[in-house]
């Protein structure tokens, strides 16, 4: 697995032993395996303990860190493989209640991280989010269970609104991997939040990221806030699956470079850095004109092995820019 | 199949024979089976006949009705197997024209249900609609004719304007399942439809749901209007394909809990309520954080077999609110 | 392969040698096989050589064309199989720099047709963009290398902003199939672009389209532009997958009438006109109520064998018009 900010702070202990007693692990007295129609013991994974610190910035900016005075936008990238469980406890070091919301795995309503369920975190408290993932399975009436993977996320759902509008536009949120054992490793890794008009919370400009050719890139592409946008690579493509991966040669999967998103989507993909067109400052962009031109756009520079970088670059066109409307259009 | 507010409606009766002149159910005198290309005959279906009453409500909005005086928003829930018909005779009771548009389902031009074919029902008049179904096939030429089964919907398209804009918005709309022949069939359905800022024409919040815990649920999400949205779960997740279930464990469909979607979208799932999370008030709503806020969401409620609920419940959160814009993002 | 405004300008010749040194078609001096991980060498394809015009029209508006003083709006359509390679000599006969940027296939930094990497073409200058195509193979560790087959586009990156928002939203876009050795071919091509509140660059009603009962029609569907649109056909229905075809019956893919779409994105499919529905004005439009009131709607006409058309037609419902807002939705 590739480096990542997350993985130094898991432990990796004596998890499987716990995950025997899992009601241990609910905060609110519920059975973890809820359900009836579960059709087996899920295999033992990993619990996966960490701390999050949500903190405010200099510039009154707001982010998640793995250690306080250290908040992140996007925060701290989790990952997981299906059968894993996080417990996460969350200091809130804000003057606000503040809390812990995440897609795609599984958590008792005690953990659901809302106003509405009492699950938030009041201005200087702390508590435990306890997240589970499963694999995929039949269940008893032949109907198949899907497992937890895929390229998910989290956010506050308590800044500013019951819904956390405001920690959200202000950079609470971060990217949740949940791997199929067997998936494919990547050996690098961006995190791109197009959240209203800005990319990772940078206005005017996005993160450059950088890749040797040949890299195996992995992309999560989260969106947030209020306007939909179009996430385009130029000279790269992926599936449109769950690994952003084809199966075979004569997969369906249609395979695309530019792809709608609205608030609370996220997809991932995994891509070779300049397959069969070489090192470059290959843009990646919102494709709505005035988004571009306002900046949501940031390159994916990849260098030959040497070093060198293929082409040239105007940097003088990657400043934000407007252009004068015309025949009555907008 | 679960429990239909249309179902009763149905008449069962010799529905095998009518089939055998198709010709005679078309208004226009088409034949049915228009295409040369049409591969093999159609395996005899059912032949569904309903009235639907187009009528205002007291608050000035509008709804279809299986009955006179009782109009509905959304209107009645209609189902049919792939291979049947539907006779929908519309009497409208509207002092302007209306009409019965469907999309997913076989209809000639005449039945298009759109003032551009001059296919709307006058003010106080009444005309029978006529849709098939067909099951999927292969073409002489090798390729396949898909079936029509999915998770469709119906609408007016002549209030206000030839789309049926006032009608859309102020309630004349419903949900189309067309089922294939072994198609698991829930115990539970909810029809929900985001319409501009509404959730099924309610302002302020959505409606709720209950289902027990283990219940096969099932969702037939629409949308209507202007805006686009993005469905959310909390707790719950589905496949993006045509039933919402993976056809296996290595299904590569992606698993999703959040979906973009504009007007005429329509699509469906299937899922356990509480499935590995337990009972609870589980939300969910527009992840459009504005839409979120002014009250685009609702709880899907999973009882305990005793009746109880998990978790504890904030009904001040769910109330409409409003973030105060920062950043002059908005 | 259906008869086609692009084929006839392609050079048929001697491209296959040409190919076995893929260097020669570099304009920056980058090898074409630029990754190390290519799994195989690429079955030789032709090389098509063209000679695209950017230029104005007499009412603003700008196209591209294959011959000096025809520029269309959309541009030519551009066809090529998995495999071949296209040189495009761009002539810019417009008074401000202009560029041609593709979406889908492959072609080095060079050739990225954008200001940011100087490749775009000055005032009354012209360049050479090389695009190359490929088919799917297996790469050396396991992963599926996916072919370029697809329904793309290509669009200038460089009037007006340095992401072409002046260029595009005047017209310089069209459209670019590529193609799996044994995709079936259509017997009719419409290429829809909604490029902000326009079909095609026509304000107040769309291109009407003609094929006869039982014709396999292809549609290619592009977004340009500020807003989202869902793409609506009557009558008709597609698959969403990479041929919008159906792979078998038991495929799980859905089967849609309706696309929520934004800037840059590109689908594509095939349909039999009037298969089990018949002749008839069968309309297409975005079903964004607003949009469609504004006369973002056209029509196929479907034509019996004979050359009659079934059904009425009301030219006046076609007409753009404007609901009056209720319920202070709007
Ligand atoms: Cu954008
Ligand atoms: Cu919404
Ligand atoms: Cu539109």
């Amino acid at each position: 697995m590739p480096r990542s900010v997350s993985r130094r702070s898991f432990t990796s202990g004596a998890a499987a032993a716990a995950l025997a007693t899992p009601v241990a692990l609910s905060t609110t007295g519920a059975t973890v395996t809820a359900s009836n129609d579960k059709p087996q013991p899920q295999p033992l994974g990993e619990i996966k303990r960490i701390t999050m610190y949500a903190e405010a910035m200099p510039d009154g900016q707001l982010g998640y860190g793995l250690e306080p005075g250290r908040p992140s936008i996007p925060g701290p990238l989790l990952e997981m493989y299906e059968g894993d469980s996080m417990i996460i406890k969350l200091v809130n070091n804000l003057d606000v209640e503040a809390s812990l919301h995440p897609h795609g795995v599984d958590y008792d309503i005690g953990n659901d991280g809302t106003p509405m369920t009492n699950s938030a975190v009041p201005p200087g408290g702390s508590r435990e989010y306890v997240w589970h993932s499963h694999t995929p399975g039949t269940r008893r009436d032949g109907t198949i269970q899907p497992g937890s993977a895929g390229y998910w996320h989290y956010h506050d759902h308590a800044v500013g609104t019951p819904h956390g509008t405001g920690g959200v536009r202000r950079g609470l949120y971060g990217g949740l991997i949940v791997r199929r054992r067997g998936d494919k490793l990547p050996d690098k890794q961006f995190v791109i939040v197009f959240n209203d008009s800005t990319i990772n919370n940078l206005t005017g400009h996005g993160p450059d990221f950088t890749a040797t050719l040949g890299d195996r890139c992995e992309v999560l592409m989260i969106t947030h806030g209020e306007l939909y946008h179009t996430f385009h690579m130029h000279g790269h493509r992926w599936a449109d699956n769950r690994t952003g991966m084809l199966t075979g040669v004569d997969d369906p999967t249609p395979i695309i470079d530019n792809k709608i998103c609205g608030p609370g989507d996220s997809f991932g993909f995994q891509f070779i850095a300049g397959e069969l067109v070489g090192s470059g400052r290959w843009m990646y962009h919102c494709h709505v004109q005035s988004h571009a031109d306002m900046g949501m756009a940031g390159l994916l520079v990849v260098t030959n092995p040497n070093g060198t970088v293929a082409g040239e670059h105007n940097a003088e066109a990657m400043k934000p820019t407007r252009d004068a409307p015309a025949h009555g259009n907008h």
